[in-house]
């Protein structure tokens, strides 16, 4: 069994320390994947501080990686040896169903989590990102466009698809008015994407502090929540907003902003309930909805269409070493805009 | 002024009573309407006791208007006099519009309700369909078909259109599992109306005493959501649920009976806000949405399919001396399925 090298989290509140573990034997179909780099995701620490009550120890998070192939089984024929590639949020779907689903396989209840989860085999543990390689069969790995960097495209792999998937699936656009509501690690990457696509794009953040690289990254206005004003001089507004912030806001005064047919797509996750007055949605045939990462299929068009339009994330490399720091500089939303480790500090 | 003979309501706590006031004097693009039915619904209970805190004393209620034209101004071409009309929930839309939004006029700003408003002119009051006649503009007079009841037509004009509106912007139609919660005045029109679209549809009620009734109607299945065993077997069944209720309902629950995409629609409005989990909406992209109606242009379509597929609402007929009574026993869900005042009471 290969060996791999990562950082893990062994309880609830330890801090992430190094941890050596084995991955699984390759299949024919498998791609063995070199990681050069792994981006930190809110969600990683949710689930190692076991947040999300389903944490399975010891845990390898890391849902955002970037790598190199080194090894392909016989059977792989769309990957080999040297290539730039991806893996993402799951590693298996559909397990289970008769047909994999395609375009809502990320929905399906046979998706396995890249981590803290279980192989399709039901019963090796799967590990994330924080290490060194992994093993991943080959229609999970996504290829990453030539042009664009491995570091500053490790997180596309999460935050990207999160936000290109919603602004797909609504239709944004030419012609559309698209809010964004949040300018961190999943807010700017929506707004890169969705000016990409060609909508109008509005940043909603709480103050102005990132105005200036709200405007350069592609947004045509930028507005603070915090000034009541924002929420009169807006009424009626968008086509879409797309929420990425999992603070408690006003959310009646939110879905004020929306257009008549307007939908507001939730991708944080706020802890507590979201109070939604029907006649918030029902004088204007409003949307509240929900959207989770996309599909491999989707994953790879935004992929593409990142290579196209010269898109990645705004990143700060660290090294492994750094991790602990890191998640709590993530807590304080101190960080423009993702944290990627460079797993060669690993060798360290 | 033509003089109108009805019954009003004239604070918040008075029983309605008779009330003779002027209509307006016809313009040329008018149609004096001779009303010979009037449905009740909920929402006349509602403003007549000042639930929304907008009563206009006096209100004659009634926005379900079925009758005869008995005259018409003189650029007014599609109705001639004998003919059988309608009149619905607004006699005016897009006031202050450049252009009248044919596809969404009903939640335009600029919309004239049928009672307890005032009218284009800026002055004169609407008064509803609990009177003997009405003056109301061509574009917002509704045909209705000769094959249709007038008296079981009047309901169509809310109660129909409210259903029909979601079913069609949602797709309902073969192939697609549609839920109608609650089955009363609206519910009714949602069994009707889906299953003559080729929808298979569920009712989900709080108990089976309507069930004969709902599979009559045209539903699949009914089920009791008293029982808790309904949300575990129907879990992830259906495309769209369309909840017809204003109680306090488990809206999570009944979120998890949703499929992977699919949307609940609200269009009965409860009191407080409705907590939803945004863990009931991410991992599916599943919505909450809002209805209200639907635009003349909708209404007169609904009309026409109802035409075609000989629909009405099943009522319980009513002199207009009945109406208190009556109130009291929509508040207990005591009438299967839509009172319709019978208007030649009124010269009772």
């Amino acid at each position: 069994m290969p060996i791999a090298k990562g950082y893990a989290a062994t309880d609830a509140s330890a801090p992430l320390k190094p941890f050596t573990f084995e991955r699984r034997e390759p299949n024919e179909d498998d791609v063995v994947i070199d990681i050069k780099f792994a981006g930190i995701c809110h969600s990683d620490i949710h689930t190692v501080r076991n947040e999300w009550k389903n944490a399975k120890y010891p845990i390898v998070p890391g849902h955002e990686i970037a790598g190199i192939v080194t090894a392909v089984g016989s059977k792989v024929t769309q990957f080999k040896v040297g290539d730039r590639v991806g893996v993402g949020c799951f590693v298996d779907s559909c397990v289970g169903c008769a047909a994999r689903d395609v375009d809502n396989e990320q929905y399906m209840p046979g998706l396995v989590q890249t981590y803290n989860d279980v192989e399709a085999d039901g019963k090796t543990p799967t590990q994330g990102g924080y290490s060194d390689s992994i093993v991943v069969k080959e229609g999970y790995v996504l290829s990453i466009p030539d042009n664009l960097p491995l570091d500053a495209s490790a997180p596309l792999l999460c935050a990207g698809i999160t936000l290109y998937s919603p602004l797909r699936h609504w239709n944004a656009g030419p012609g559309k008015k698209v809010a964004i509501v949040g300018m961190g690690g999943l807010g700017h990457m929506g707004v890169k994407l969705g000016a990409a696509m060609g909508a109008d794009i509005t940043v909603l953040s709480q103050s102005l502090s990132k105005k200036e690289d709200g405007l350069k990254l592609g947004a045509k206005e930028y507005y603070a929540t915090s000034d009541a004003e924002t929420f009169t001089k807006l009424a009626g507004t968008f086509d879409l907003i797309i929420c990425t912030v999992s603070a408690e806001i006003d959310w009646n005064a939110y879905l004020g902003l929306l257009k008549v047919n307007g939908s507001m797509v939730v991708v944080g996750a706020p802890e507590n309930a979201i109070p939604v007055h029907a006649f918030s949605l029902i004088p204007g045939r409003k949307s509240l909805s929900g959207s989770m990462i996309g599909s491999i299929k989707e994953t790879q068009e935004m992929l593409d269409f990142c290579g196209k339009h010269d898109i990645v994330c705004e990143i700060e490399k660290i090294n492994i070493q750094q991790v602990n720091e890191a998640y709590e500089r993530v807590l304080k939303s101190d960080v423009r805009y993702r944290f990627v480790i460079d797993t060669a500090s690993l060798a360290a």
